[in-house]
């Protein structure tokens, strides 16, 4: 095509970092959509370019194949499909925030693997429980002191996702829920799980879209550090 | 008009005997989209074919007042929008299921108000908790033994309807679930709630229509009784 | 990944006696986002902890494969997607539930089977009649007799499920509706069956999720067993 | 405003006399967002273009009484939102459709009422049987004679709608079914009812839209019209 | 599965003979859903039985294959996932309604040949002009006349199904309208042109649902032999 | 409240001179949600910028009322909601656009109203065209040549929208469709007409949103200026 | 009703006062769907349960009135329905969070006020930008310091929401995003902008549900609070 | 099959020129729902008809390989499912219009694609912008001179499509927006972008369908005609 494809050789692969200094958040290749080769092309670009880390979400085996072929040093996250390079040193105890991750199933660790990978490979060092569903309140119980500690939770649900409004309930801190496509019918892909948490009557709920674990680290991460810069760091 | 309105003669106001013999059911009047003097009409005929009991419900304040004006001794219960006609005797307390109605929040009590009163209606002898939502999970933790030790728990919530699978967890009995319209945006009206407790994973649910407090009552009752026949009474 | 995964090791596959001893119910491996191996990790774990009956369901091959070559005893249900282990013994004629579950077309076969499979799984003895359409009402008014006599009657249909208000019309007993996925356009994947089913004027409908057989066994055992509670069991 | 609205000077009340010439259709006057002004203007210019019959439909008490002041020969039948001036004259036995309307609660009776009415001011003689609801099926079985005698039966039917099909399983003849906004929380204001209708496995149903009782008459009447055309009419 | 399947052994591939002479309609096999096996044998039980004709639809070449395999003298339309047999034979032009069946697109060629096949099974003589698309209004102009001498026309279109209303205007005779899941985005699989088909102001419309082609040949023939009933058929 | 509303002593009135120097468009107050007092304040913070043509729109009488009180010079249009300050002088008719808004029935005059109105205040002279259903073709028919000769020709159509593609198919200048909430049930408040016009396969048709006439003046408008822009003016 | 209405008596009107030291949130009584004297008693009873502060949300005029006229010190803010007492004292400027409160449109004033006066009678002391849309991009621009500045941006937007992710680009805190019902049509009653702003590609966003100002005040300081409690407090 | 398929021979194949001298536009062949031998025989008839040019879209790679097979002077697009036969000479700089065709990510090259690809095949020069996603605001603002001299924009977005109404909000020019099906969960496959597209505030914005590259370059084309046949063209 003769078009004037100015894009393709410039701001595509070109790493935005205005944006990453702006905002502090990683570059992400999101693969869907995208064949292995140019996913590679532009995680070739963004190392180049200085960018860290680098992460590749939403990736079929043939994608993080693509890619780890040509970066041995690679972390490949198949059961997520995930791959990060140049992750970020893991923070200390102290200054790592306290990201609690809990899911309502044995099906939503894939979206909880997903946004615990993100945050790790920003320097932070999550918690992940998982199978904490309300069928057995027992469970959600069990962990609550783990839960009361946390800086922020980080509830991965599908079905009714009643897990959110429960363990909101249960903590002062900012909870981030992330409906995830497990259940089927009048569980709508995910719709349903996403509506009623936005729909339930406790406060402090942070929602974002279905399955996005990706997105769920990046605001938790926004919310530990707005504690940093207000505080002055930890000098 | 001449079309031969054969129906509105006959069938519309004649009870319909059989059916009541058959599911031991009562008959209801529904009154939205009638006019007042149609759903006077319609108790009347109900009454004089010796039906018992008779229920209005879904009715406007004018509705009622027409009927209670024709029959004094009409039960009116104005928050619920119902009426009640020729209730059977209450039952004894061997006889009366132990039917648990059970709301997140004070909004809901409407709701958990027609299911009440059409129990009663019918003998039973309903008992309502009001106000048990989960995000404060110790309010659930506190009736747990009164719903432990109910032969079905009726659950009325709105919003994103959490208390549904957690109380379905907490119990071995039947749940009917009441979604209600309570809520806005992200609720739609109610079927937010209505395709939660479709997609909760806790079993023994049972759901019924959005805000139909009247058909939980005659589905608990149904299983109430389903008991009795299959155990053959209790002589 | 050195995230903390601490729910993995335990809770994921730890069998959770309290909530089966509470509520009767078996625990269920709901396959679908996992993987066979994952599947067979919870199956063995459910075992192990003398949990009694195990059900796998919504299996590909795949899964079933995997757990039947490790639990050679295992019966399998191909059509349905289901494995069953360690099933609890038949109740005698007085003791089982009347349960009967009729379905519209034979297309409705898989989660009916689904259904009847769970309950003999428990130690029911479930009764199901295919293909009872109301295109064909005389099938319906032939089956009436076996019908009424139920304590118990799932209706599984998809389309427009007609044949769910048409039996509550028909019966005294509780009527759990299956809506199932079986149609194809304005069918909506089974909502409009779901919704249908939710609108009917016939009262005595519990509505569970699209194809959810399972769900459906369980609420109806739920059912059964409220009638032993209350009446004190069987001597 | 200045714009030159060059239709309303002329198409707007000019009698589409081809159409109406071209497919025995009356002129109808949809009031909804017309003026009680605009209503009578549009009446007047159809009347005076020699057009007949001329109906008024989705009226507002106001509309009504604009127009029935004007010409005092209208019927009008507010109950259901119309009114009918130079109506045709009624068909002798032979000649007039068989068309039997029936409903499936006294909710429905207004659009069969809209329906009723159109056709009768068309000169056929239509039969109206109300309150056949499948939730006691004997009253549809005791009208069965009526409809399988009928060229054409219009079910109107809103909640669940399964009316429709069950008719169109015991009759030859084509069915025409209106859904209707009876109803709430699912039934979603007739959408699940005319999805039902539409997904229903007996085959001969046609949809119109919901509460579209003047289509049904006009679809109906088509219908029989056709057969009269194909068999050159009754010499 | 000890389950008693009485349902299995009977009526599932028992010729529902009864309605067939009630409504003169063939027996449909519907392919999806059940297996090629399960589809030959309800086709052997309807052929024993003496129905005719015998449909299979929706099937896939699977299905086809092993029908067509055991009965040699089968009529397959692959590309409309159809096969026939036992057809009746085709009626005297006097006879044969004039069904015209028309469609906006050449992707709309699927639907509508099941809706030909279908009528021509039934030995009625359809007329298939395809590609009249409304983007072209001469292609409608032009096909003016046949479309105005059928007894009945079946419109056959996706997207936003304009043809319907345009058509429905040309003609004094019934239209059914088969919204077709031609079409992407907006279109959302057929539910737009379905709603359109709906909505439209132009009288004597009668919907059926997406794709079927099936549905609309039924209620095509349904209108003609209504015609012949009503005038006492042809001697 | 003591919160610091600073943006409400400041931009909320101020006029944004820049983006209407930028993209030639008026300020357009957008009543619907603003007291009558804001409205006010809106308007003359506007005027007093210097800002011509100022707008109102969906207003209600009150809101109208109290602005026409303030400048008894405004052009209201009540039955449009709108109301005109300091419109531009009318263009000569070399340079007014010949812009033509056709409706589908009288029910869309209200939005096509709207759109005229605006292009008027603008300085285009539109031109309006009337009830010009598909039901009636040969009113399309009739108006073709004036269609044609149009530099844009804005649709305005409720329930299925047909005229949208029908006369998109006629000429060869872009065509603004404005679906409208026309109609009822399956047109879904505009929804379906909306969806209807973005299916059709007509190319050429720019979709704007329901009922949103002041958007289709605006893009006419757009689209009009830039053949000047791009040939350089008329001089 | 002889019902016992347990809970009406107790944990109703009883405040939660374990949930409150546990969030560290406020009681909040909802009044939609209570009438006045419901409200009142239940303000009443937080107020003698020693809780603070106790705001009143969703208020008609009437609920408004009943309350103030009991309470005389009541903060009344009726142009956003709401009622404040016993607020807590503001705190000083180190310790209260920075929250900008940013709203595209002045429509949207109404849901950024039921957030910022939230945040104030809770200390905190929120500043408000109004009408700050994208559609004047240089407005964004204007304020880019102050939001850049911000701990906590709550972003309050209707119609398509684009100002989201467009602030969510330029800070590095995290965003709070409040889609409202401000729009019509498509805008679909502020769902479109609720999914727009779950789709953003921009990482950071926390969306609540429609109009929920209120829920966005509460996680805003959640946020805040996290970071406190995270460093150990001030001193 | 015996049915007259008329319009087989005819229609279906024989190029439209009517429409495409009535329009200007292309004649297009939807390989969507067609055999790869259908699209070949569509793409003869109509090159032997005389049309120019000719493209096939939405195809697979077995359309694209059996008409390249046949005509190897065709130009193959495959990544945006493509070809173009017998494409106009490209207009020369002053005649071409100043298209620029702007995308928010990487991930809407495809339907940029097939928008710019077509363009070409008329004659057009359009300019790609590929990645201008508002997440990095600076993006949008180092294009924003290139933008503003446009005669037509066209913006490509998925997501929440935020670009649409910030690019409208710069130029003068009216803004051709196609929401892409880029995104997942509550971007529900496209229509999230499409409703907010319609929903924005910003005027002058065009919307086409999901991922309808073709039908924004043609009405893009009928925009840049308009203003050559309101002057006259370029003599």
């Amino acid at each position: 095509m003769s078009a004037d494809l100015r894009g393709l050789d410039g701001p595509t692969v070109r790493a935005d970092v205005a944006r990453g200094a702006r905002t502090g958040e990683p570059e992400v290749v999101y693969a869907a959509g995208k064949t292995p080769a140019q996913t590679l092309t532009a995680v070739r670009a963004l190392l180049e370019g200085g960018v860290a880390p680098v992460l590749v979400t939403r990736a079929e085996a043939e994608h993080l194949a693509v890619v780890a072929d040509a970066y041995p040093q690679a972390a490949v996250h198949a059961e997520a499909g995930m791959l990060v390079l140049a992750p970020l040193a893991p923070l200390d105890d102290r200054l790592a925030g306290r990201v609690v991750v809990v899911t309502a199933g044995t099906s939503d660790l894939t979206v909880a693997t997903e946004c615990a990978v993100t945050l790790e490979a920003l320097g932070e060092r999550p918690t992940v429980l998982a199978d904490v569903g309300v069928a057995g309140l027992h469970r959600v119980l069990d962990v609550r002191d783990t839960l009361a500690a946390a800086d922020v939770v980080v509830v991965v649900a599908g079905m009714e996702a009643a897990l959110g409004p429960v363990v909101a309930g249960l903590v002062a801190a900012p909870v981030v829920a992330v409906p995830t496509s497990v259940g089927y019918g009048a569980a709508q892909d995910g719709m349903t799980a996403l509506h009623g948490l936005l729909s339930a009557c406790t406060p402090g709920i942070a929602v974002v879209n279905v399955d996005n674990g990706l997105g769920a680290a990046l605001l938790a991460r926004r919310i530990v550090r707005a504690g940093d810069r207000r505080h002055g760091g930890w000098e």
